[in-house]
This record gives C-alpha cells, structure tokens and sequence, in this order.
C-alpha cells in the first residue's frame, strides 16, 4: 500500500517505523502542588528554562557552523521567545496563586499565549504560536527528563512517523538514528521541511491521516522526492527501493566530483555557473556547492520584515560579506531591490495595486525615490572595493529608465571620490531582461550597457500574459515556449554584437532541458539555485557547444514547448538524468 | 474667476446661470390630510403615478428613436420601479394609517426604500437608490403641478446648476432652452453625464462647493472639455470663448461634410475605418457618425449583468440586428468573449486572482469550456447568413490556442450544417494580436489565420509590463513607446507577406498622431470609438500613404514616444487639429 503526502525533502529511506506521540504531559504528572512547595517549583521551572535557553543557544550554533544561517534564525527567535516576560510570568503566577506543577504551569501559559496568538490577523504573529509550542515543549522534556527523540547508535536508522515535527526537533535529527521522517501536519514551506531540506534528511509532510494504523516497527520505504510512503512493501519493492538509494548516492558522489573542476564544454567553451542568492549566508552555502560567483543577489530581502530602511553601513556590510566569501574574482552580480510585485514592503507605503505584476516595482520605485535608491547604490559602490561587484537594474523597460538609473551610479561616484571612499571606478552596470519591451530594444541598450541578465520567470510571463504564479495558465508560463526562446535568441545575439555578455538569472538558467539550448545560443553566465550548479557543470562538461547551436537553430523553428523538450532529449540524453 | 469641475461632455456654453433648487418640497405642502380623505389622496396619488409612468414610456420611446437605445434602458429601470409594489405600498400605508398626504407618503416611502437601498453591500443596487430619488421626484412634480425645468422659447439658452440632475431631468433638456449644465455632485460616469455626451449637450459635473455665491441670471462661460466654469468673464473672455464656439461648430460640419465620402488617402490607398461597439444600440450610432463597418463587437456585454448565460438564440439576434444596420457588405468584427481581467462575470464563479491582468482570462475561459464557447460561435455562425460577419478570437498567446479556437469552429458549422441552417461557409477567422507572444511570432500565424487585429491597450500594457489602469505607470502605457511601434510593425508586415489583412481595435487607431504612422506601416482597418471616425477619415484625405510610410521608418529609428509625436507633428501639422 502506498500513502501519499506532500513531498517535503528529497532522497529515500528504508527503516522501521518509530512513532513519536504527541506530548500528553499532562496524564503522568502531577498537576498541582502543596503552598509550601511554590518556591522550590518556580525554581525548577527557571532551571528548566535556563537549560532550554542553553540548549537552543548551543543548535543555532551548530547550525551556523554548518552554514546554514537563515535556518539558525528560527532559533533566535525561540531565544528571544524565552526571554519574554509574558511566558515567564503567567507559567510563574500559575505556579504562585493556582499551586499548579511547573509542568502543568508551563502548559497553561503556552495555551493562553499560543491561543492569542492564533487569534490574531496578522499572519507571521500567529505563526509565532508554533514557535511557542515548540519552546514550552522543550521546556517540558527538562522537567520531565524525557527525550522524545530516537537514540543514536542503536541499531539502524529508523523513519520518525509524527503528528508533526516542531523546528528544534528537525534540527537535531540525527542522522546515523534517523533515515528519514514523516509528518501528519505541516506544507512544503514549514520550518521543519526547510530544516530537512538544507540537512538532506529525506521528508514527507501533511500526510494527513492516512497513517492511524501504521504500526511502530513495521518497515516502510519513504520516497521524499514524490511524496510515497510505502506501507508493508514486499521484498522485491525494497530491493529496487535500495537499487536507487544506491544509485542516488552514487550519484551525489558524483557530483561531488565536479566540485572545483571548470564549467567547459567540450570544444572548450568556458562559461559561469553562479548562483541566486537572497543573503550573505547563502553566499555561503553556495559557494560550497560549487558556484563560481553570484549571479543574482536579491537585494529586497535586506529591506523586509524590518521596521526601518537598511542604512546605508548595514547595505555596505552585506555586500562586503559576500565579497568576502567569494574573494577578489568571482563576480557577484547584485540587483537593486525589486520590492512590488509579490514582495510587498509595508515600509514604503505603496498603495495597494490590481495587477503588482504589472504595478509600480523595482526600478520604478527606485527612481521614483533617488534617496533611498542612492543609499543602496553607494553601499554596493563602497563595498565594490573587496570583490568584482557588478550593478544590475531589475524591470528595465526604457532606455530612459536605463540612462535616469547609470546617471545616478555617476552621481554616487562623484560624492564617494569627493569623500575620499574607495571603490571599483570601472564597476560593471547592466540591466535585467525581463520585459519585453527591453529584449525588443536590446540592440540599442547593448550600445550602453555593460551586460544583460534575462529574467526568464518574469519575461515569460509578460510575453505569454500569463501570472507566473497562476496554477492555471502553467503552460503558458514556460520559457520553452517558442516566443519566449526567440527573444532570448535576439537579446544574446544584440549583446554579442557589442562585445557585451549576456547571463541569465530566471529559473530556466538551471533547468536540465534547457541548458544545452542556452549553451547553443550564447549564453556566458548562467545563474541558478546553488543545488542546481553540480549537474549544470555535469551537463555542460558532456556537450559540444558547436553542436548545441545547431541544436538551438533547429529548436527555434519547432512550435511547441513538448517538441523542442523532445528533440533536446534525443539529442543529449544526459538531460534526462540531470 | 474660473471654477474648476470634471469634464463631462465636450462643447462650449456661453448663457446666464438657472439655478435649480432642490426639492424641498415639504416646505410648502400639507403634511397630513383628514381621516375623511384617505380615499382621495390615495386615487390623487395613483393619479400621479399613472401620469409619470406614462412621462417615462414616452422619454424612453424619444430616446430609442434618436438611437440611443443604451441610454433608454435607464427608463426602462424606472418603469419597473414605478410598478413595483413596494413602494406602492409603502406610500399608500402611508396615507390610510398615518394620515400623510400624497407628497409627503411618496417621500416617506422613497427615504426608506431609498435607505435600505443605500446599506446594501452591492454597488448595483445601492445606485438603484438614485433611480427611487428619480421616480418619486417625477411623481411628486405630478403632484404639485411643479415643472423645474427652464422654459423653452423664453429667451436665450440658460446655464442649468444644480445639486445634481437626475438621469429624467437630463433627458428632457431642450437644446433650444439650455446651453449646458453644471452640477455640484456627480462623476464623469454618472448616467447624467452619458446622456449628455449623447445628446451633445456641454456639462461638467462634481464642482463641489465652490457655487455658492453664483447668483441666478449672472453670465458665465462653461468648457466641458476642460471642466473649466467662467464666473464673471470679461468681455475680451468672452468674445474668445464666442470664437471658439463657432469655430468648434465649423469644425463639427466640416466633420459633418465627410459622412459617406471614401477613406482614402491621397495617393489612393483606401482603408476601412470602422467603430468599436459593446451593443446593437452602439452600432445604429456608430453607422450614424460616418463608421464604414464594426472592427470589435465587445460581445463580453451580452454576458454582464445578468443571472444567467445569454442564450444561442439570444446572442443570435444581437448579432443579426447589428449585420442588419450596416446592410451585407461592411465588415462587422465579432471578438469572442473577453471575460476576465478587469471584466468580471459573477455567473461564471472564477478565483479571484492577484494579477487578472495576467490572469485566466478570454480565449483562455472559452477553451476551458467548450459548450459555453459553442453556443456563441454557432449564434455568430447562424447570424453571418446576414451580413458580412467576421469571428475574432481574444488573447491568442501560442498558435495551439489558435488551432484549438479554429477547430471548434469547423465543429460548429459541421452541426449547422447537419441541422440545415444557413450561414456564411467561408466567413473569415483572425486573432487579436495583444499578447507580445502572438506578436513575436506574427510569421507564423499569418499563414493560418484570415486577419489579425491589434489590440494595443493589451499589447502596450504587457510589452511595457505596466497596468494600464494604473495612473503611476501612464508614460510606460503608451503605444508610441518603440518597443511596442516595432511590434505592430512586424505584425502588419508578416500578415502582407501572406497577404492577409490587418486591422488595428486599440485606442492608439483612433489617436491623430499615430493614423499617419498606421497608415504608413500598412494598416488596413482602423476600428475605434465612433465620435474618432471623421477626424480620422479628414486626416486619411489629407496625407499621402508613400509618404507615411517614410515618416513610419523614421519613427522607428527614434528612442521616446515624444520624439516620435515630434517627428509626426512636424511632417503632418494636421494631427495637432484633429
């Protein structure tokens, strides 16, 4: 029998299954205590917390020393959550004036504060509830003393079958004890699926309750790429479940080959493989993935959810940080934020729009706002000096949009040398192509412009009209689709005639089937996410680029997305594997 | 001094100020009548009733004989409100339980429905509220033998200010009695204002309060194209706006001489200038200002509005009686229903989605769903044994969606055919060319379809990536921008390469600056609002189509739509007058 849920973190695992059972405190303990004990309880209750404290302290740190910053946030949060007075306060009045336990004192106080916070419109408060569940219930294991995690080192790994995992529960999954997990709650977008992904522990979620009677120890197969729980599979299911754990890790290995080797097709045609990233941390995590640089750094990801603008020294050290991780070579391609659209910023106070796809975003606000444009321009310009920073200009559709944004680039030029500042005088500025209106023109902006990065995603959904985020219109939105592929064609042949490059920063740059077309037409830099580079160097390092352009002429005359997936298939099978 | 309104019908009135002052009817009536009279004032009451019902059947059946059948409509609302029992109720309780009189049960009664009506949620039937003021006004002017409304032939036109006019009132002016009107309250799409541009009549309308002072019997100047109200103008003032007066009505006969001459330009190149309409009504109008046939049935209107899906037959007859006004030879373009974007059809229970704009939309919804997308192409099908109707299918992004629309058709008159009913074998099938995607690949399209039709409102908004409802994003809006000049221009010249035909339904075929533009890329139907045909056929008279189109190749050189109005401007000084 097959169970279906939402496939959460890829990779397979075999094991037997360990069900963890929701906390149910409250059946054991004792829920109330004598006066005279209030003051030895609230002193086992702060004891408990200081050790929780302690304990979240010490897996954020661990998970920062393994690169993996954005999730250690989550734990912050918890920190910061346990150094609220409210929870201390109502757990330590239980405890005083209703003589409840520490135990039964905790509980009361994250129901009232989980149940406010659960009331409330704001969506990220009331996901905070989550959060106080999942501190209240570590707070319960140090005074319980009960662990609720499988022990390592005791035979083979088993697959943990939850109502749901809470973050700090992901995060110390081990993976010599567990193979894999499954949970009854959560989406794709949970912190504990985040968690798995970036740790690689194989994950099902929102399996609903299609498991009451999956059984502790029973054997199960768990395939976290397509959502399957196999239930009670037969021999012959395991073996050939083995067979392709066997193989992927095979592959893994493989790839891993590839780490450090040059982005070279066989004819000897080099060309960048970079990365989309949205912080300093994945700087990180990409480079040790193999990037060779950035090729899209989302800059809108400093300005939201905060209170104030990033000043100009906390722009300056963002960038500086991911200079450093790359070094003096690397290009790091930094975007100007692209806040609208889908990425709203409650700060600037923009009115509310009927079609943000098509509304007043990115490079509009940026120029419709010279300070606060400037204030980034002369962060990217001062922090230019410790790595090949290059600006790019997203939602470009003029050439007056394209001159209003350079001149102010001189602008911030002239102030930095009046004051003396160091910076790249020769910094590269390019632009996004990602309406059509600008890959349309681009032989006049590739008089002007250093480069052109094509937004895939946003190109085609303004080619098409189709809203890249409607499930509906899911085959108009694909960059295979042959208008879309024309005008990729026309934007990289405009820039290779000025001696410009042209990279590539939409989905597509990284997407097996079309990387050979992108190899054929030209393309010098592709940027993706960073999982994405090992097989792109794979697929790039298999393939004739003299080849792939004949590939491309004749992909261009096809009519569908399907017929030119096809013929990239029969022409360079690898695609199918990557 | 000039006080400054909205614009809401074109002309220049020159005239003495007639203030009309609210009802306040109450003032000067009997409040209650005696037990003894119940019976009177009820038959006094009815009396009024059948008398303004009969006021209304008449201003409703003026109105269809001048064509104006759109705004008749509105009166037809009032008579199923004046039959509608309720507020027949509620005035007569009025009378025999609380001993009101006539005048003031009917303004009880229309203060509550009138109220209710106001506290609804839907907008619709909120404006009913202004349709009960309308109606009880009428009846209570019965009542009273009150005529507020300047006398005709006493003199020279007036000035109408008023609080606001009711559609009634705005109905009945007499041209020969009033110049124009000015109203405190109001929109520029109030039904007021709509009856007014119909009948010509300058207004402007929401001045607010700066009237107060204006004394009845002063002169003033009222400009409705610029919303701008004179207050005591000098002399010199007004001999200019006299100047301009007759000029503007030079203008309108000189426009006048060009009904039923050729649309040819000087080097005897014909095109066909032809209406947009949303109606049969539209098109008994259109034909009367000169339009040679209908370039786009906006047939989403037949849908709008209503509980339940027009039927084939229903759609059958609008078709007809539009083929009947322009006789069997003028081209008459039937766009298949446009629902989505900013049309919304509550019958159809769409999502509601984040960018309609971008959204499920057009020929994407009649695709989905076949019989709906059947019942019109065979009503079309059915009514082109009566004219030369033509099918034109909206927001065709990939040539899969061209084929699939097509062959639907051919299903169609495969049944028409098998049921014996009569209809044009070889009518003629073309696509709006208004997604860039349709536009980029014109080439291939022209070899299948019978004409292409550019919407440039759509084109320009998703060339250009901006709203184009969105007032912050009007100078990206413009289809002068290049990017969007090249695309028409790639368009016109792969439809000639397979001698196809092209039409243009946008706002910009209509727009003086850019008819020696289309004419000289090789346009060949220009369809826009009926009151632009003249105009544009005096300028299509007065140019030379050879020397358009270097004017044409010149523009496309150019990098602003400013340039380009420039360059037009220079070489064809006409557009600026017309």
């Amino acid at each position: 029998m097959i169970a279906k849920g939402i496939a959460a973190s890829p990779g397979i695992a075999i094991g037997r299954v360990w069900r963890m059972e929701s906390e149910a405190e409250a059946a054991n303990l004792p829920a109330s205590i004598e006066p005279s004990a209030v003051g030895s309880e609230t002193a086992r209750l702060m004891q408990a917390i200081a050790e929780a404290a302690a304990e979240v302290a010490s897996l954020r740190d661990r998970l920062i020393a393994k690169g993996q910053e954005h999730e250690a946030e989550i734990f912050d949060g918890h920190l910061m959550l346990l150094e609220d007075e409210e929870l201390l306060d109502r757990a330590r009045g239980a405890i005083a004036s209703e003589l409840k336990s520490a135990e039964a004192a905790i509980a009361a106080a994250r129901d009232e504060i989980a149940a406010m916070l659960e009331s409330l419109d704001d969506e990220y408060l009331r996901e905070r509830a989550a959060d106080i569940r999942d501190i209240c219930g570590r707070i319960n294991a140090r005074l319980t003393g009960r662990s609720d995690m499988p022990p390592a080192g005791s035979g083979d790994p088993v697959i943990i079958v939850a109502p749901d995992l809470t973050p700090s529960h992901t995060a110390q999954l081990d993976p010599s004890a567990v193979a894999g997990f499954v949970t009854l709650q959560g989406g794709r977008t949970s912190h504990s699926a985040i968690i798995a992904r970036a740790n690689g522990i194989p994950a099902i979620v929102g399996m609903g309750d299609a498991l009451d009677d999956l059984q502790a120890g029973e054997v199960v197969i768990l395939d976290g790429s397509s959502g399957e729980l196999h239930i009670a599979p037969s021999e012959s299911v395991i073996a050939e479940y083995a067979a392709r754990r066997v193989a992927e890790q095979a592959k893994r290995e493989g790839l891993q080959a590839l780490m450090g080797l040059e982005s070279v097709s066989l004819d000897g045609v080099r060309v960048e493989l970079v990365a989309n990233i949205g912080s300093p941390a994945d700087a990180v995590a990409a480079k040790e993935r193999g990037a060779e640089g950035v090729g899209l750094y989302r800059t809108e990801f400093l300005y939201m959810g905060r209170d104030t603008l990033p000043s100009e020294d906390e722009q300056y050290d963002a960038y500086v940080s991911v200079a450093r991780t790359f070094g003096p070579i690397a290009p790091i391609v930094i975007r100007t934020m692209d806040i609208g659209g889908d990425k709203e910023l409650p700060l600037l106070e923009l009115p509310k729009e009927d079609n943000p796809f098509l509304g007043f975003r990115a490079i509009r606000i940026s120029l419709d706002r010279p300070e606060l444009f400037k204030t980034q321009l002369r962060a990217i310009l001062r922090a230019s000096a410790y790595g090949n920073l290059k600006i790019m200009f997203p939602m470009i559709a003029t050439l007056a949009e394209w001159r209003a944004a350079k001149a102010l680039v001189d602008v911030c030029k002239d102030e930095l040398r009046a004051e003396g500042a160091v910076f790249n005088e020769s910094i590269q500025c390019g632009i996004m192509i990602e309406i059509p209106a600008a890959a349309l023109l681009a032989d006049r902006f590739a008089k002007e412009v250093d480069f052109f990065s094509i937004g895939t995603n946003d190109l085609t959904q303004y080619t098409c009209a189709a809203d890249r985020m409607n499930q509906k219109l899911a085959a108009l939105n694909d960059p295979l689709q042959p208008a879309v592929l024309h005008l990729i064609e026309r934007v990289i042949r405009a820039a290779r005639a000025e001696g410009k490059w042209t990279g590539m920063c939409g989905e597509m740059a990284g997407q097996p089937h079309a990387v050979p077309l992108l190899l054929g037409l030209g393309l010098h830099e592709f940027s993706m996410s960073a999982n994405a580079v090992l097989p792109a160097r794979g697929l790039v390092r298999g393939m004739d680029q003299a080849s792939m352009a004949a590939l491309a002429a004749e992909a261009l005359e096809l009519e569908t997305p399907d017929a030119i997936r096809a013929l990239v298939e029969a022409r360079v099978p690898a695609v199918r594997q990557a």
